[in-house]
């Protein structure tokens, strides 16, 4: 599954956060306008503290859902080639209503370039998670897993809300693409052998 | 309109923004659970860094969008009491699939009890926008507004997207509640008497 294409075609409207002035987090419903094979496009506003915000941190935080299907990511930010503003408004023609004629100049086309995220599965029984990055790169994602001093006492298995650790051998092992990431295992493992990094 | 309602019953899924331990913003969907006039409930895993976010920062950042109606909000966050987790899953039976039997023991039940928001209404010709609290004071939001520098040339009149600028009498007058923030105005305006604040 292609990720951003799903965040951009299906999602479309997704949050985007940043750091407010006040240094508290802050975050706001944006279309997304376009994406390519290793970004995304957007627009914002010239006098938005939004618009501020991007051009100073460089950094957004984006996650959108849709039946049950989430897609969260984090990366840098920079504006885009102004030339993109017409095909953005080609492509989703809704935008010539809330900013008709040369109103459109108002707006600064942005582009997130280089990052990673997780896309993750409600419909899925157990549910599915899968990290990504933009670039394609292999993913590096923090995950549940259980390491040598596991002694295969069984006490993970009984509180797992996915079933999702096999006992198959010692130690124990944690399907990462099924984890709730709800730490249940960590708390009971009498070993200390659940570790999160 | 009741917002809190809106953004529990319709939008349910939304996204909660707080800063990760790199200092950057984090955004994820999560359920809301609950509400009641001047609150919302939500639940997360104690083994997750959102938890333990919550419990560190004590604020979040929370926004949900359906049929381009969208409601942001900020405010303070606590730890809610634990005998609504029942009650959760109860009004939230697809809960009880994905965390089955006992292994709900891992949730923690928060409430976001104080903070203020925005209801954006993309429906609406021209945009509708309104602030409001969590505890049903006046809310406070920045707008633009025209001050007494104001000349009567007309000048904003041309760029307005929105065309939410009254020149019935000078100074100008901006129809807040229509207003895209843009910025607009205030860019074209020869007499700086475009405020925002």
């Amino acid at each position: 599954m292609n990720y951003l294409a799903f965040l951009q075609k299906e999602i479309h409207s997704a949050a985007f956060a940043t750091i407010a002035a006040d240094g508290r987090p802050q975050v706001r419903i944006i279309d997304i306008m376009l994406c390519d094979e290793s970004s995304l496009y957007f627009l914002t506003a010239k006098g938005k503290e939004f618009y501020r915000q991007l051009t100073e941190q460089q950094f957004v935080a984006v996650t959108g859902v849709k039946d049950q299907k989430a897609v969260s990511l984090r990366g840098k930010v920079r504006i885009a080639d102004p030339a993109l503003l017409d095909e953005m408004f080609e492509q989703n023609p809704y935008m010539k209503e809330i900013y008709p004629g040369n109103t459109r100049k108002a707006l600064e086309a942005f582009q997130i370039y280089e990052g990673e995220g997780e896309f993750f599965d409600l419909t899925c029984k157990p549910v599915f998670r899968e990290a990504f990055t933009l670039s394609g790169s292999t993913a590096y994602a923090l995950s549940y897993h259980i390491i040598d001093a596991c002694t295969g006492c069984g006490s993970c298995l009984a509180v797992c809300p996915q079933s999702c650790i096999s006992s198959a051998s010692v130690p124990y092992r944690i399907a990462a693409e099924h984890c709730l990431h709800c730490g249940a295992c960590r708390k009971v493992c009498p070993s200390g052998a659940v570790r999160f990094d």
